[in-house]
């Protein structure tokens, strides 16, 4: 056995992520590690708390990046705010609703499920009967943008209803953080999720978090010791929240975070509307390409992510092959469908840094030569021009 | 607010971990992120699991790193062995066998604790007893390598006596792996974690574990579900184990494995045994210094860590303003004393990347100098002509 350095291809990345990287990203990710108790590394995580404050737009003191993927990050609201027998509403419109409920049963809390379909919002209505026959839930947990179908739920009023039954609510917004409105203080969310390899353009590896301080109660006041000792947050609270008296817990992905601090100056750079706006923007270039050449939506217009574009696959084509060639003579990379979806549709990614005039344009030029080249029936030809029009319009 | 990008200063670091990590390995952190899911990826992994099988001497098939840090990496393993009822002996010396028996705990396990003295070995006297007095216990965990004491305890013994009452072991290898032998296969481990920030030089993040045949089994006929959802191994399996068609759990922190990679291929170009025998070469050279000079350690030379140096702090020495020093005007990094040993102690690291002549030399030099200007009881001006000479024996 002689294994040589890994030297990974150029890729261009438009799944449902990671998204591509920015070279100033990686160069901090290269940067010296040093001792995650200096004093230099201390003051880095208090400007890390701020930007995340500011990415989240929350006052939340219990704002930090999970020291794990945000597979961890919902696991860590799950775990720390559920005690066993608590009844948690699920709301499951996708693949990441029933990882919800699997954190619930493994907490010995009770899920009651509220069931909408794959490429269908969370339905207001069905949440509020579920409240009504259930007065003593404890928690409601939904996502809002669902990285399995490209869905956005209206997590402000699903958090209201919740709220008026007094109800914590759990959100997953691990595909919405920079891509699309969040507004933890204002829509009063108690505790919320996100993923860094997404909207964010960091690699993964952490799972931002925040707290409301009703939250950080409901955990103070558990009846019950948390099942978790790496995600034990009143552990966790003594590091990231301790100011000059940091408690060591578990050694912090250093490197990691120093990807993550970058990205987020960056995000602080273009400034949070902005990036939203970009977003939107370059979803609308890219749907008009795919809508010419006519490739058609999974998700309502009113209700899709700009970052996620879950569309579904032309008749007769076999969809692995096509996303093979991408990655193969393109170097392109877009999502399958995961679940129910798998097979039927493909998700393309326009994520952070990713979300680009030049991705844009190469991935529906890509898209319709393969297709082009398979006979698949889409209008040959017409995707760049149709975006063109749209990016013309761009009053940056 | 603005804040800026973070430019971490340049650090020698010879504490407990963070080790320093190397160039080679930084630059393999900044490479182009590709997908989870990618071939190319898939490729890396595949490798990954052969680098670590040789770092742990195992052929065992499950072998892989938890996506997160080491105390990801205990709670891994004792998620998936630990049901609730079950019986585990806990042989504490140290900081971490006290973590060990807080994750019995929370798994709903009964520990039943062998204690020793910090500083010293765990007793196998006291463990076979133990053992006797629990035949119905299922599991015995014991820390190999004490982080907080610098102690080795003697692994094969341990699991030996371990397996002649039926229990399987845990093994914590955080700070050994890579730095004094570890043979999973020859010892018959059944479950043993690491971390990547010790003695392989890669940043922190990453938990390397790997299970026995037998130990997997045990997973596969649990009574109860496993209470973790990102730790659970028949879930995990499915993504590091599946081989060409991978089922996706969770995002794979993909830059920081390049760095692990690039590391375990700088473990496997210098050999095994060399890298055992390279940390036990310093380690003599520095402790000449630190014995010429008057400190004493806090372990038995016979059950000494190489890699990592627990020595007493001199009488009426401030030992935070020593650290403090150190780090501002050496940019030196050593470690604290922890738990019952803090301010009692300091833990100098000679791990990986950090263990060779130069810090030898630095860290001795810097010590001299900072205790000599204290007028600490100390004989200045000895050390670094003491490690010299043992340096000078250097076969190599």
């Amino acid at each position: 056995m002689t294994i040589k350095s890994f030297i990974p291809p150029k890729r261009t990345l438009m799944g449902p992520g990671p998204s591509d990287v920015s070279e100033r990203v990686l160069q901090a990710l290269a940067r010296p590690t040093i001792g995650h108790l200096d004093p230099s590394f201390v003051g880095m995580m208090d400007e890390m708390k701020s930007l995340l404050q500011y990415a989240f737009q929350t006052g939340n003191d219990l704002t930090f990046p999970v020291s794990a993927p945000g597979s961890a990050g919902m696991e860590t609201c799950f775990v720390n705010l559920v005690e066993p027998g608590d009844k948690v509403i699920v709301c499951q419109n996708g693949v990441f609703g029933g990882r919800m409920k699997e954190n619930v049963e493994r907490c010995g809390g009770v899920p009651i499920m509220v069931e909408d379909a794959w490429g269908e919002v969370v339905d207001p209505n069905k949440l509020e009967a579920a409240l009504k026959a259930n007065p003593d839930a404890k928690v409601v947990a939904f996502v809002h943008a669902e990285t399995s179908t490209g869905v956005q739920s209206d997590a402000k009023t699903l958090t209201e209803l919740a709220h008026q039954h007094d109800c914590l609510v759990i959100v997953d917004a691990v595909t919405s953080l920079g891509g699309t409105p969040i507004k933890v203080d204002e829509w009063q969310i108690d505790a919320i999720y996100s993923g860094t390899q997404k909207c964010l353009s960091a690699p993964p590896g952490l799972s931002p978090v925040s707290f409301s301080a009703r939250a950080a109660d409901v955990i103070k006041s558990r009846k019950s010791k948390i099942q978790s000792w790496f995600l034990d947050l009143s552990l966790v609270m003594g590091y990231w929240g301790g100011g000059a008296k940091r408690a060591y817990h578990h050694t912090a992905p250093i490197n990691n975070l120093y990807g993550l601090h970058e990205a987020l100056v960056i995000l602080q750079e273009e400034g949070l509307e902005n990036a939203w706006a970009r977003h939107a923007f370059y979803h609308q270039a890219l749907r008009a390409g795919l809508e010419a050449m006519g490739i058609r939506f999974l998700v309502k217009e009113a209700h899709r992510l700009p970052q996620l574009n879950a569309v579904t696959v032309p008749d007769g084509v076999d969809e692995a092959a096509v996303r093979q060639t991408l990655l193969q003579d393109y170097g392109l990379e877009i999502g399958a469908g995961l679940g129910a979806l798998a097979g039927k549709v493909w998700r393309i990614g326009l994520m952070g840094h990713a979300c680009n005039e030049n991705n844009v344009l190469y991935c529906l030029e890509a898209l319709d030569k393969v297709l082009g080249k398979m006979n698949a029936p889409i209008k040959a030809g017409t995707a760049v021009v149709a975006a063109q029009e749209v990016l013309a319009k761009q009053a940056v």
